[in-house]
């Protein structure tokens, strides 16, 4: 028997077992747990700062970059950010137990549908020690237990969030075994985790695109995919040029590091000649490489001539790809054949147009006139968010507490036979 | 180049364009096109009666037995009912522009999640060519294109199908490529067909257990299980014994090839003595072989021993599994452990116990003191379904129309910026 799938599959028994427990959990029990796990972090911050510290040192000395230090480092403001987190899930509603429909038939059989945790949820992640405490705090609210395979360069501080969350939910009278860590030390824990299929109820990979279609490839547990988002920003030939500079200038640069951001630009002819010229240079001035087409080369000797493989690039940093279309339908092609399914913006002052962009495209998300950085559950007013799906089934766009729920028909008769 | 895999492509390539037609066009289209198609296949009775003929003699030479041909054959009658089941179809709402949830943010955002077309469905089913149109109907009606991969043994009925539902719906106005058949004569057409994942949004495998799970490991594109049923009945120990027999019988009985029917029973010890000696006399007269516990055994020297086997199986004939268990946490232990999580029933008049059971067991339906039979679509009022998930990601129980859609989020701004 390998240890570490035996390991794996002894956490997931244990989950099941907690999920049960939690599925019938009534909402001020597990707002109460959540509220004390956020006081038991903000109380045991010099504690997870120490054990935060342990990864960082190692993550220093086998040479990882900066910005992935970055992501990893804690201090106690963000220590005070994962509570404030938690604090603001348990402000949420609670999905379980909603009637989604319900009638009563012609014979008498009374038909509800309604709300109940999916179960077992298993998150495979990278190095960022916030998905643990959120990943963990929505899969509470939501009734669901979640097994936590973080990466092994957080491993300590994951680790260390999970111990307080914990002992505080137990102490709030819900079962421990509802958040789990799988050891991240062998790579094969995640491996085991996607394939324990009726042990597992869904797995949710966020991270880069890499560790997403690997989760995807090698899942026999169903996924979700998350967060890839090679999202374009197409000006129309009657967008208003001032809001589309705003626009792609804020999609583009506000947050590059994200799934929301802009990585492509499109542009219609009718107002090529009016608009290049400024939205490189306002580019250049922000510091942003223009991966650009001729129209776009002509405005600048710093563009760099665009290939299809810029096309299809989520650059995630200061740079983007950007082109001329000669109609709204080539706009539209070039996003079909290029897009990530994330989020598609449109800046024109037409109706028709907008129509025809949003029925055309296919993404989670269309912006008529703003940001591609309004994807996001909090920004939509959706709350707290496990990850954005690009994926049509199941869940599209942020997923918040709702969509960690599947459904129960509970059917009612008085002896009813057919 | 595999020709196989090249030929499944180009299909999903061809559906793909005729989705994003299909997606848009308006309901009056539709229903115009699923009458159309009605009416052209009573008118080609005969045509399509011949066809199948070939199918049912070449059935009858490999020596297929009779019950699989009983679901083979087709007469005047049964195509009048698929004619039948479009047109109800065509009666149904159309879920698509459904606005699921609406609402303008304090900065004055609007957004409105917009119920979609999923794109394009691969249907992979076994010899009933009723699937062909239903499958068909139920795509074209939530504006998805639809692959269909039947079992080799139905062919030609298939394709005689097929071929007058294209024509029928291009001279509609709509593409006839959002209906295709995919060649069943090759079996590795399923396999390619699986693992089309981006070229296919979701493949859907209706039949028995051994397909299913087929389908669930090769696929790479996600996949809606559905069917399996091991469905339980309980009799609690606060039953109404007359109703809990009648309840019984029907739920095994009605109709046994089918996934909603009753597969195990389970009684609560204190109403044993009432209860076993008029089940088991029942059942026998009703031809049902029991594989029963000692308790069952005593009743009965025909009951047969049960095993942990017959536990799991689904029998889908007039045979059942039975036991007498302790309590009502018993029930639900046992029930949890040989469930499929399709439909599980509990007779009795307690609320405690009813509230209990369904909190208790994990299925996608619950029945209280009514037969398992009503898992079904039509009988939810739900009208035509595609099949029953026994899944929880995307679709619990019953998928319709709706359950063929996803979701946009289309936000309008007026310049917004974060």
């Amino acid at each position: 028997m390998d240890i570490v799938k035996e390991q794996v599959h002894e956490a997931a028994r244990r989950a099941r077992a907690a999920a049960t427990s939690l599925a019938t959990a009534p909402r001020a029990a597990k707002d109460a747990a959540l509220l004390a796990a956020a006081d038991a972090l903000v109380a045991a911050t010099d504690d997870l700062l120490d054990a935060n510290a342990l990864d960082v040192e190692m993550a220093r000395e086998s040479g990882t970059p900066k910005h992935v230090i970055d992501r990893l480092a804690l201090d106690a403001d963000r220590v005070a950010a994962f509570a404030q987190g938690l604090r603001d899930i348990a402000a949420l509603s609670d999905p379980i137990g909603e009637i989604v429909r319900g009638s009563t038939l012609p014979n008498g059989l009374r038909i509800q549908q309604v709300r109940v945790p999916i179960g077992v949820i298993g998150m495979i992640y990278e190095g960022r020690p916030n998905v643990t405490a959120d990943a963990a705090g929505i899969c509470l609210k939501s009734g669901n237990a979640v097994l936590l395979r973080g990466s092994s360069s957080a491993a300590q501080s994951n680790a260390a969030i999970i111990a307080v969350m914990r002992e505080a939910i137990a102490a709030a009278g819900l079962p421990a075994d509802a958040i789990q860590q799988i050891p991240a030390a062998d790579r094969s824990s995640a491996h085991h985790l996607m394939q324990a299929r009726g042990l597992v109820d869904l797995v949710i990979p966020r991270g880069g695109a890499g560790l997403i279609q690997a989760v995807v490839d090698q899942s026999s547990v169903p996924v979700i995919e998350t967060g890839v988002g090679n999202c374009h920003v197409y000006v129309d030939a009657d967008a208003d040029l001032d809001m589309a500079l705003d626009i792609v200038l804020n999609s583009k640069t506000q947050r590059t590091s994200v799934c929301n951001a802009a990585e492509s630009l499109l542009v219609h002819k009718a107002v090529a000649d009016a608009f290049v010229p400024r939205v490189v240079a306002a580019l250049r001035d922000a510091g942003v490489t223009i991966h650009g087409d001729p129209a776009f080369a002509a405005a600048d000797p710093a563009v760099v001539p665009v290939t299809d493989e810029d096309h299809a690039t989520e650059f995630l940093a200061l740079e983007i790809s950007a082109a001329v279309v000669k109609s709204l339908d080539d706009a539209v092609a070039h996003i079909r054949r290029f897009s990530s399914h994330h989020t598609e913006a449109i800046v024109t002052s037409s109706l028709g147009a907008a129509q025809q962009f949003t029925a055309g495209v296919d993404a989670a998300a269309v912006m008529i006139n703003a940001s591609t950085r309004f994807t996001d559950g909090a920004e939509l007013g959706f709350g707290a968010e496990i990850g954005i799906s690009t994926q049509k089934l199941h869940a599209r766009g942020p997923m918040g507490l709702t969509e960690m729920t599947t459904t129960t028909y509970v059917v009612t008769g008085t002896g009813h036979t057919r």
